[in-house]
């Protein structure tokens, strides 16, 4: 159906927003890549109204990417940190006193603290 | 009814989840202190509709923050931001050496850009 990737990092981000049995049937879906027919037998449900619920469910989670953007800001913010994180360690290596070293470290693990 | 100042931050995290006409009701309401009254008038609608709607979206709000935890951890990552500054800045006070207190400077600079 779609970019599974994507809608999985998406039910990170807004799956508590959905019902316990969608979020159950978007996991089987998008994170264990389970076939409808699959999904179908296990929930003993139709495999249309399988269908139904990813597709509206689909729908819905791009809906909430598209007002609140979590996924691109936590993209955004990751990378913000990633390059903040090697400015540090250059830092680092052009400091040789121990004191100030040790307060590099620690400054290092609050930022990875942030990750 | 609440605590508007609380109410003006979910707005701010959530707000675009509300409808355009809900997210004016709540806006009128919560930061700009008008009362069901004279929101009413401008709205040209019941005082007791003004009431209702206030009511479900101050529910809704409130749900979406216990689902997402969107201000929560704002706040959360806020304070560790600013503890990151302030190690960031005690460092540069130990350190002498103009080329690494440039470094130190840039470095400071990334995380204000992330707060």
């Amino acid at each position: 159906m779609e970019n599974h990737v994507e809608m999985s990092m998406l039910m990170g981000f807004y799956g508590t927003l959905l019902t316990e049995k969608q979020q159950d049937i978007l996991s089987m879906y998008y994170d264990e890549n389970l076939s409808l027919a699959e999904i179908s037998e296990i929930t003993n449900t139709s495999r249309q109204a399988i269908h139904d619920i990813i597709r509206r469910c689909h729908k819905q989670l791009l809906e909430y990417e598209e007002k609140l953007k979590l996924k691109e800001n936590s993209i955004r913010n990751t990378e913000a940190k990633h390059s903040l994180l090697n400015s540090i360690r250059e830092l680092k290596e052009n400091i040789s006193d121990s004191a100030c070293r040790e307060k590099i470290e620690a400054i290092e693990q609050e930022i990875l603290k942030l990750l």
